[in-house]
């Protein structure tokens, strides 16, 4: 992509009515762009690194046998009545011009288990699961943190069925290996955390948490070995010892990035979602429901990836692999070949400065930057995001990059 | 994919509360499931139909230069209000708990040009086009067409903005050109026809006319060139000569596939967005908007692609290439060198009855069935759906089909 013809243009000057680093950064960068409060357009810089994160997401739900399906923004106010969860606080609801009540889907519980019941008949249809990357909708009083919570925003949630708790618990273990392989491919370090289980369930449920300033979660963890819990359930405070290794506990802000959840009969009851099992007996199916956020995970990136001068993406969700910086001197014969090669490449092209282009380079964070100058010849200047060396490189060596 | 594991089923009996051959159609094969009147959900044979379209669409918008993007569909009063369209009938519109009103989007005109004014400011930035395959809402006062007419509907919209009507002009037919590629990979034949300009601009616009018994709109075309208007604006009618070529005008129903507008300033002017010209001079920037609908789409392919037995997908589209049916015998061994290969491939491997695999079959409409039984021994029989013959083919044949 030619950076002269690109949508947006970076900002030198941060947005004055954002206070978190990853809307700062990301409007400043030409990433997304703030509609009203919590709610954000994705911008062609954003919306690429959104879709490197759907990727990686989709691959590994995918990998546990869960098949990618799209529900609606609009649920009746019949679906969330069933299971009393119609005027919610969190929940945007109208009525339509024809006198339709709507609440905009902001989980798919209901919806998904209305639909089960139309497949789902024998326990030789179980155990299932299914996904959707989807927008949902929550009315969140304070929408202060950017992509961390915001009022529209995408959420790939997944919901499982099972004949009975052991083989919910089988998937729901899988689900937790799938999440941690999703956030190590995304660079991002979280603490597998026991949770309140709600109303929900006597176990606890399990929250990914990325230990943070900027988090709204507390998290008391252990510094030696896996133990963490939310503070909402954790008996161990700052200053006790561990309770699995005696080792020194201590407490975070956290972010959480992702969270799963034992369902049981909750839902599957209100929707009559039952099944016949070996005995031809019928029984409630089980359920479990999993989610992790996009976009919330774009920004968890950008507050975890970020210096006095930009963004520093990790190159799995990078806009671009390389950014190709012509100073004084066109670099369209590198750009074209790198093209050609198929690697993923912004060429800032534009007429403006040197410094400036350093700068946006340095603001937008594309992991490699590559400069071709007078002053370099037929050789590259090689650069990673964030280290202070560079190196001398030939355009061979680049397309190995 | 193993039939036996896929989240949905078929069903015998057509939806008692669906008039649309491709509600029912789509009902009975599993592909969607109505949630309430003119909203549905996309199952996982819906989505893969879904994204196979979204595919095909991208290519050709990325083709022409156009950028994706991802707008929002909360989208707040006080954008509505500077373009006079707050308080539209088509428009669902709600207060949030905190007091903000908002409209869901049912277009971006709007959102995109208040987004635009912070990247367009000099000739040199355009022209510019950007794009979004996202979830629209409409209160539509009859949704009875399944997806022909919902009230939440996916929408591919585009974007464009140029320094003056040549540009567009240039752009606009750029576009055209692109909805025709679309359309054609799509299988789907559409009359370019001309439309009302309604309040926008004097020149017509342009929407691709699919014919049809079911079509809302009425056509006007010549049955030898290529004379094609909507009724709206037609100054010839039935039994008329056609004023391009003279030759029979004939009159039809059409369901309107994709649709070229040419916005003017239309939008640029109440969000003030302007351009400085090679001569210092501000002026409005120039714009036209395009739509085609993925889920729109999906509806006409079964509407065109059907028979008494159920949907013929063309391959393009098709949620699998192959559908692999296990007769009496295993077929494993098929599918799993199919599935090496890279083929798509749906394996009935169910335990139900040869004459309720084959009625599956032809309902849900893949286009090639190939056969595993006692009867052919090691030869496989591919019949291709609508078909009355079918062949006998060796697994090497049909892994090269």
């Amino acid at each position: 992509m030619r950076q002269s013809e690109l949508f947006t243009k970076t900002s030198k000057t941060s947005p004055k009515d954002e206070e978190a680093v990853n809307a700062k950064l990301l409007i400043r960068g030409g990433f997304i762009r703030k509609m009203s409060a919590g709610v954000y357009s994705y911008l062609p810089l954003g919306f690429r690194v959104l879709e490197k994160i759907n990727k990686i997401i989709r691959e590994e739900m995918n990998a546990i046998g869960s098949q990618e399906m799209l529900m609606p923004a609009l649920v009746a106010k019949e679906y969330w009545e069933k299971s009393h969860r119609w005027h919610t606080d969190i929940a945007y609801e109208f009525k339509s011009p024809f006198g339709e009540e709507f609440g905009l889907g902001w989980t798919h519980e209901e919806v998904i288990s209305a639909i089960a019941t139309g497949f789902i008949s024998s326990y030789k249809d179980l155990p299932l699961a299914v996904y959707q990357i989807q927008t949902k909708f929550r009315a969140e009083p304070r929408a202060k943190s950017g992509l961390l919570r915001c009022r529209e925003f995408l959420m790939k949630d997944l919901y499982s069925f099972h004949t009975d708790k052991e083989d919910l618990d089988r998937f729901y273990k899988k689900v937790i290996n799938a999440y941690a392989k999703i956030l190590k491919r995304l660079s991002i370090k979280a603490n597998l955390t026991e949770a309140s289980g709600g109303s929900f369930t006597k176990d606890f449920t399990h929250e990914f948490q990325v230990l943070s300033p900027v988090g709204e979660d507390t998290v008391i963890y252990c510094t030696a070995c896996d133990f963490s819990q939310n503070k909402e359930i954790a008996l161990v405070r700052r200053g006790y010892r561990c309770p699995k290794c005696d080792s020194e506990v201590k407490e975070s802000p956290g972010i959480e990035a992702a969270n799963v959840f034992r369902l049981g009969v909750r839902y599957s009851e209100p929707f009559d979602l039952k099944f016949t099992d070996k005995n031809g007996e019928k029984k409630l199916v089980v359920m479990g429901s999993y989610g992790i956020g996009p976009t919330r995970l774009m920004g968890i990136l950008v507050e975890l990836y970020n210096d006095a001068k930009g963004i520093q993406w990790p190159e799995a969700v990078a806009p671009y692999k390389i950014h190709l910086l012509a100073i004084n001197k066109k670099a369209d014969k590198v750009y074209e070949r790198l093209k050609k090669a198929g690697v993923e490449v912004l060429y800032d092209d534009r007429e403006v400065s040197a410094g400036e282009k350093f700068a946006d380079s340095d603001l937008i964070g594309i992991p490699w930057r590559a400069v071709v100058s007078e002053k370099t010849g037929e050789k590259i200047e090689l650069k990673k995001r964030g280290a202070v060396k560079s190196r001398l490189v030939s355009l061979d060596q680049l397309l190995k990059l």
